[in-house]
C-alpha cells in the first residue's frame, strides 16, 4: 500500500515525507483492527515531528509513517474483538493503550505506561491502512462522514480537552479568553460555547479567524496587533480578568499576557506550544493564576466530542486533499496558508 | 505606642525598620476591632517588601509599619461587632475584608476588591496595637497562646493553603514532594501529613532540615546538593513521578525540576518566590503539568488550620524576640540564620 | 403602609392573608437597607407556610408578613453600606445574612447561622416595602425591570442552584431528567441548556408544559400519565439511565422513578418536596445512586442568574396581580391554574 | 477440586451450601486468569445471597459457588496476560470487566457493561481455584499474605471506596459520624483516619466495637442503645450536625439519623442495607443533605487500599476457616457472632 513517510528531520516540508509502497498492515493481537483510512487530518504536530522537535519527548524509529488524526472503515479485526466489526465507520482515539495500567484503569489514556501513538511514535495514517486496537476505536453515527470528523481525532480532543478542564471553572457570564482562533481555537470556542454560558473573548491577528470566531459564538473579539491586551481585557471584564484563558498558540507573548490578564485563582491553559514562558514565581504567587499544560484528550473525551457533532454543536471547517499532495499541505500550513482543517484521504 | 516602621525601601537589613512612636489605633467603623499584638511572625515576605519587591504589585504608602502575622488580645471593638469581645485572644487573618464584593461572598478573601492587608498595605502588627477588622479574627481555643500561633496567620495559611490543593489531587500512597523545610515547608510538611496518606518526599540543602523533615512525618529525604533531582524522585516513584510537588523556594533551580519530576497530570504549587519559571510551552503540554501560584489562604482555612493546632496535628517552631531587636531578625532572616520562625513580641 | 399578613394557620387559601397597614420599616443598622417592592413573586413555598408545613423547620412569629421574591428600588441605607445606594434598583437573595460565621465565610449564605429569612422568619416583600441588608442586595443591570425578575430571587435562584449541581456531573451528550415543567421547572430547564450540552428529557402531566419545554430546548418530552416511565426512559437512554434527575415536583411517585431511572453513579435531585421517599437501602446501593436535598441557592448564584438573564438564556413568564387580589392568586395556585409565575406588585 | 455452593435459596444458614466437587476452571480468552484461591472472606452479602436477596437485582444461575473476596496464587494465564505471571501473589478484584464499554473506559469498573461477578453472578472463590481476568488481578506486595488481606476485595474496597467520597468533603476538624464498626466499619474508620483531620464519632451498639473503634482512632464512641443521637451528635458539634455520615448498618433507624445528624450540604452515604429509607421530601430541602448510596469500589481504589496496607494504616482483623466449615460461619455471622472478618481457606 501507498504511504506518506518521514526518512529524516528536516526544515524543509516542501519534500518532507515520500510517498513509498509498503506492506500493509495485518491483524496479531486479539484486539488488533485494521481501518481503511478515509481520512487523516494534517496537525501542525506533523510540521514539529518532521523538524525534529519532538525526538526529546518521545521515541522515534525513521522511516514512519505519519498521520494522527485518522478516521475511515474497520477491515480486519482481531478474534476477541466485540465492540466494532468490520464494514464500521469509526474514528481512531489517537493512542492505542493497553488498559491495564493503572492509568488505563484511570480512564488517563493518555498516561498509558504502555501506549503506542501512530503517527508520532508508530506507523500512522497517511497511508491506505493503519493498524490501531480496539480500545482506539469509537464507531460513528450514521450519518457522520469519517473523512469529514478525522481532524477530531487530535486537534478536535485536544481542544475539547483544554477547554472541558476550564469550563470546570466558568460560572455563567464569567469572561473565558480564547487565544488562536485557527486549526483548534475554532473547535474549542464551538466546545466553551457548547458546554458553558461563559463569555468569550477571541484574540486572533487575522480579520478571517476573527470573523468565524464571531459566527461560532464569540461575545467580543480582539486584534492583538492594533489593541493593548491587558487594557482591553480589563475593559471587558470590569478590571477583573479572564477566569480562564485558552492560549491555543503558546508563544512566548501569548503566555506572557497571563499576569495581567488571568483573574485571581484562574487558569492560563497551555496548549499551542510555539514557545516558552518567562515568568517571575512572584507573578504566579501575586494573582494565584496557574499556567495549565494540557494534552491530547482521553477517549471518553473524544465519545463526548462525538456526541457534540452529532447534536449539531460544533462545525469542522475542512479541506480534502489527496496521498500525493501531502508535501504541499505541509508547506502550505507552515506558511499559514491552510483555511480550516486539512484532512489526507489515501483510499 | 511603639511601631517598627519602614522609611524607604532598602537592601540593608541591619538598620531597615525604625522604631517610631505614633498613635494608637482606635475604632471608627461598626466592625473595626483593636488587637494588642501578643505575637507578630517575621516573614520571608517582610524582607521582600523591605527590598521593594513589592511595588509593582500592590500600593505602599510609606512610612509604614510592618507585621502581617498577628496574634494578641481584643481591647477594642465597633459597636455592631457580635462574634468577637474585648479580652478574647485570637489570631488575625492577614486581610481585612468587606464582605461584599463577590470575591468575599465566594469565600475567596484574598481576592477581595476593597481588602486591607495589614503590614503590607496598611499598617502592620509590629507594633503594640494593630487595627484591623471582625471578618479578620479568628477566637482561639482556651490551651493556645497567641504568641506561639502568631506565624500561622500568614506562613501557616499560606503553607496550609496550598497543601490542602494538593491533597485534592493525592490518592493514598502517592507520591508527593516538599521543596524546602524551613518556615513554610516544615508547616506544609505537617498539614500533609495530617489531611493525606500520601508518601513524602522532603528536599532540603540543609541536614537538620532533613532531619526535621523526618521527625515531621517525610517518608523519604533528600539532599539537592547531592543528588541527581530527576534520577532520585525517578527511583522512588518508581519512574511515574510526584503527583503533586509543593514548592517553598520558587527558585529557578526548583521550578526547573517540575518538567523531570512532576506525574503527568500533575502539578508544581508554587509557593516560595524566589526566582523565575522558564520552560517551554511544550514541555508543560507533554507532561501535562501545571505551574500553580498560590497564595495567602483564606479565612476558613486559617480557621482549619487553627483546628490542626488544636488537634495536635501542626507544632510550630518558634523563638521569641523583642520588638527592639526587629532589624536583627531581618538581618538573621536574610542569611539564613533563623531556626523555625521568628516571632515579635511588641508587649 | 400595606402589607399582606397571615394571622393563623390555615388550608382555607382563599382568604389567608389580610391586608394589614402597618408601619414602614426604617433602617436601624449600619448595613440596614429598605427596598420599595416592585414586584413580590408568589410561590408555592408560600401555600406551605400558610398550611403551617414549615413550623417543624422555622421559627415564624404570626403575624407575619409573606412574600420571599422580591425586587425594587432602594429607598433607604445604613451608615456604611457601600454596594448599593437610594435610588438603585435590585433584587434580593431571600435571606439577609452575618457575613461573620463559619458558613458565610464559606459562602454558603443559606447556612448562616444568624439569618433572618424575611417571608419565612420576619416580615417579607408582599407589602409596600421590605427591610433587608447590603449582603441581600444585588444591582439589577440596566434594562432588566424589578417586577419582571422578581421570581428569581427564590423559584430561579432554587432552581439555577439544582441544575448547578447537576451540570457539574454532566458530560455532552449525557441524558438529564427534568420532571416538572411548572414554575421552577420552566426556569430550571432553561439554566440546564444554557450550562450544559446535556440531552433534556421532560416530563409534565400537561399538554402546555411539555409543549413550552420543548420551546425551551427539551430534546425529549414525556407524559407520565401515558407513558410507563422506566421503558421510556431506557429506550430514549439505550438502556443507560439519566446520569441526573431534576425534580421539581417530588411527590411519592416522582422520588420512586429514582431506581429504575437514574444511572450508577447518578443522583436525584430533591427539589420539589409534596412528597416522601421510600425505598430499601439495597436500591440505593445496588444502582449506587443518591437523592440529594437542595434548598435556596447562594448570594453569588443570584448573581449568575442575573447574567444568564441578561445573556438572554433564560426567559421567565410572569404575570402581576395587584396586592389586593393576593388570596385569589393563592387560590388559583393550589388549583394550578397559574401559568408561569404570579408576581404581586405592591406600589 | 471442592466448592461451596448455593442449589437454592434459603433463610437456612445452617446448611445453605454443599461443598460439591467440580471441574477445575481454566483460561480459555486471552486475558483469562486462573487463581489458587489462598484467602475467600466471608461477606454479609453472602448470607443476603443465601436468602434470595439478590434475585430482584442481577441474574443468578443455581447452583453456583458463592465466595467474592478472593486473593491467592496465580497458576494459569491467558496468553496475552502482560501485568500478572504464574506464580504471583495476588488480590482480586471482585468484578472482571471487558476494558471496552465506556464505563470501564471512565475508570467505572463497577459499571462495566458486560461485567462477570464471581460468587454473585458466576463461580465464586469458596473453592479451590477460581476463573478471573488480569483486570481484576492485582499483585501484592512481597511481605502481604494473601489470605490476611481477602476480605479487602470487597468489605474493604467498599468501606474504602464509601470513605474516600466522604473525605473529599471533609475539612480538618469537620465531625464525620460512623455508624457500626463491624466487618466494614472498622476498615473504613482507619481509612478515615489516614486519609483525614476529621474528627470521627463512631456509634455501635456493641461495646467490644466501642473498644475497638477508640483503638483505632475515633475520636468520641457512642452507645445508641443509651444516648439519645440527635442530642449527643448536637453535643459533640456544638449544633453544627456532621459533615459526612458513614452508615455501614442501612437500616430503617439509622438512615433516619440524618435529618436530625447531618450538617446543612452534608451526606449520609448509604453503604450496608439493612433496612429502608423513609423520609419527606422537605426533610431532605430543608437540611440540603443527601442519601447517597455506595457500592464496591474501583479497581483503582483497591490498588489505594493496597497501599494503605502496605504503608501500614489500615489492619483488618480476621479469623480462618476451611472450606468444610462454611455454613457454620454463614450461621456465625447471621447471629452476629464473628469477630472482625471470617476466611474461607479452600487449599
Amino acid at each position: 500500500m501507498e504511504a506518506a513517510r518521514l526518512h529524516e528531520y528536516t526544515e524543509e516540508m516542501g519534500d518532507a515525507l515520500s510517498i513509498d509502497d509498503i506492506e500493509r498492515p495485518a491483524v496479531t493481537h486479539s484486539d488488533d483492527v485494521v481501518v481503511k483510512v478515509e481520512g487523516a487530518g494534517w496537525c501542525q504536530t506533523d510540521n514539529h515531528i518532521i523538524e525534529g522537535m519532538w525526538t526529546d519527548y518521545v521515541d522515534q524509529d525513521l522511516p514512519m509513517t505519519l498521520g494522527h488524526e485518522n478516521a475511515g472503515e474497520v477491515v480486519e479485526v482481531g478474534d476477541e474483538v466485540q465492540t466494532v466489526e468490520v464494514g464500521d465507520k469509526v474514528i481512531c482515539h489517537p493512542v492505542a493503550t493497553c488498559g491495564e495500567c493503572r492509568q488505563c484503569r484511570l480512564g488517563e489514556d493518555m498516561y498509558c505506561e504502555n501506549l503506542a501513538f501512530p503517527g508520532l511514535t508508530t506507523d500512522g495514517g497517511f497511508a491506505e491502512y493503519l493498524l490501531t486496537n480496539e480500545r482506539a476505536t469509537i464507531p460513528l453515527p450514521n450519518d457522520v462522514d469519517p473523512t469529514d470528523i478525522a481532524p477530531h481525532a487530535d486537534a478536535g480532543i485536544t481542544a475539547y480537552h483544554a477547554v472541558k478542564k476550564a469550563v470546570d471553572e466558568l460560572n455563567p457570564g464569567d469572561p473565558a479568553v480564547v487565544i488562536g482562533v485557527g486549526g483548534l481555537g475554532h473547535i474549542g470556542l464551538q466546545c466553551l460555547d457548547a458546554m458553558s454560558a461563559a463569555n468569550i473573548v477571541a484574540l486572533d491577528v487575522k480579520p478571517e479567524a476573527r470573523q468565524l470566531a464571531e459566527e461560532l459564538g464569540a461575545h467580543y473579539t480582539v486584534d492583538p496587533t492594533s489593541a493593548d491586551i491587558p487594557d482591553t481585557i480589563a475593559d471587558i471584564t470590569n478590571g477583573h480578568g479572564a477566569e480562564q484563558v485558552l492560549d491555543f498558540v503558546g508563544a512566548d507573548e501569548t503566555t506572557g499576557y497571563a499576569p495581567d490578564i488571568v483573574a485571581p485563582g484562574g487558569d492560563h491553559h497551555i496548549v499551542g506550544y510555539g514557545g516558552h514562558i518567562h515568568e517571575p514565581a512572584q507573578a504566579l504567587v501575586d494573582g494565584e493564576f496557574a499556567y495549565r499544560g494540557t494534552l491530547v484528550g482521553r477517549y471518553t473525551e473524544l465519545q463526548e466530542l462525538v456526541r457534540l457533532v452529532e447534536r449539531g454543536d460544533v462545525d469542522l471547517r475542512t479541506t480534502r486533499y489527496d496521498l500525493s499532495e501531502i508535501n504541499n499541505v505541509a508547506e502550505k500550513l507552515e506558511h499559514g496558508e491552510i483555511e480550516g482543517r486539512a484532512v489526507i484521504t489515501p483510499n
